[in-house]
């Protein structure tokens, strides 16, 4: 499938421009945090939640995609403002992400702290900028797709996961919590990409929720593959090295389940989120190959 | 003035109710963050941006007080979880803020960095949640009020005053740096706080501008008085110790312009502010008396 890569790679770069223009230039008294903003934003992400948001959108036949765009951009800077904090010395300790130094490596602690900080309000700013500046028949879908996208992230969402993760950095996790973990850190994130998406579109509550069950399965299969990769990739395709993860001892889902229900969880949840999402689109014939394909390549049937 | 002293303290218990009843039960595996979070928003803040948003919601005869609610909380919150950063040992490192140990010191870095993250998402998502929540009439002021709560704090207010300052810290800083850091780390908060009152109210925006010029005034007299405290008072009344914001070289209102200056700028700032205030509901025969109390209060000549 060379035509899906290329897709990919096209629309990945889309991303990386609409990123660059709504980053802050680089001037003024504050210029520091905009270059650190920069930094971390344009430093080789996959753009997934972002793509997967607009790609959601457009299975739901979502007219006017400049309502998904400052959705698109808040929801990497999010993601990427929990990267930078998750790097500082305090949390993991990273030196590197992405083959490239973190933040905190380059512009200091404080500054990468504020980065972070930084990020999660221009992400919030950006969204709640064009909310407010809808269409009045917009107003509705814009609001609540801002309700998503600061609960999703929040402390019921991917900050309540990465304080249980960071609280048993070192310790065995018991199967419930390893769930919950996955569930919140990274499920949360990809949930809220696909039902804004969704809602957007325009789409019922009912649909939306049937999304967000599609988006946990995806989050849950993406997280156990990036596990299983940790454990047999290599360097060189992760950027960082193999077994980082695995300082002290690390529970996995490779860990807990053994590498053979790993394989098998990946398939089980990344089946059910393509049952989910071609049965909300079926009897009107909706259809997204570029969505579904993009689904496979997240969760490693497709590289 | 005895009854502007207790009725300032029943209001600030009423704001202390309200972010009670805001607050996450303390419960779940992520139960540490949700501790963290009530121990610095509970640690004895004088609530004044809540104060402040409703009274100027009242002062503009603002009728439904549910409106503003959410949104005293998110800026408290805000508020709450910039000082939390501001004290980390990355940054300005203190041990103590208001006679209490700072976060980190009882929960750790880790979980200091999280627990800041945490308030500002948290307080998002208590505002996006009670707009995408109101009726319809209500939604286009949400909106608006919400694109204020996101814009001050943001890196064009706060957070970019907050990255000059800790730049700057140990070294002189001219004349308009020290205007800028007093406008986007104290005064873009206190601005928000009134605007989002005159929005929730009803306002226009010709009249919310005015609002904005008058918090600027009352942000610049409130930090100045600040600089003033900080050179004259004692431990006992601000719960720092006197001169904890001068080490190495610090460069304040009273170290740049003497005493004298500063004093006279404290007043003239809170005149303008005031006379700005009163214009504005002049022909409505507007009042509250309360309002400009706590801000005459605030600059230190009511105490």
């Amino acid at each position: 499938m060379v035509m899906f890569k290329e897709e990919l790679a096209e629309k990945a770069a889309a991303v990386d421009a609409l990123l660059e223009r709504y980053l802050p230039e680089e001037k003024g008294y504050a210029k520091t945090i905009f270059s650190a903003m920069r930094y971390s934003v344009m430093a080789g992400g996959k753009r997934i939640r972002p793509l997967l948001m607009m790609e959601t959108f457009r299975y739901f036949q979502g007219e006017n995609e400049k309502l998904v765009e400052p959705f698109m951009t808040a929801i990497e800077m999010i993601h990427t403002y929990s990267l930078i904090h998750d790097d500082l010395p305090a949390v993991d300790n990273d030196d590197y992400r992405r083959g490239r130094l973190t933040s905190h490596k380059v512009y200091g602690e404080a500054m990468a702290i504020l980065a972070g900080d930084a990020l999660q309000s221009y992400a919030y700013e950006v969204a709640a900028a064009a909310a407010a500046d809808a269409a009045p028949e917009d107003m509705p879908r814009m609001a609540q797709a801002m309700k998503v996208l600061t609960h999703k992230p929040g402390i019921y969402g991917m900050v309540g996961g990465q304080v249980v993760d960071v609280e048993l950095t070192g310790k065995p996790i018991p199967e419930d919590v390893l769930h919950f973990i996955f569930e919140l850190k990274t499920a949360d994130m990809i949930e809220a990409a696909m039902m804004i998406g969704a809602i957007l579109a325009g789409e019922s509550q009912e649909t939306v929720a049937q999304i967000e069950k599609a988006g946990l399965d995806i989050g849950m299969a993406f997280q156990i593959q990036d596990d299983i990769l940790d454990e047999t990739g290599d360097e060189a395709v992760l950027g960082k090295p193999v077994h980082s993860d695995e300082k002290n001892v690390k529970t996995t889902w490779v860990t807990a389940y053994g590498m053979e229900k790993a394989v098998q969880d990946v398939r089980e949840y990344s089946d059910e989120a393509v049952r989910i999402l071609r049965e909300t689109g079926e009897s009107r014939h909706l259809s997204n190959d570029f969505l579904f394909a993009l689904i496979e390549h997240m969760v490693g049937r497709k590289r």
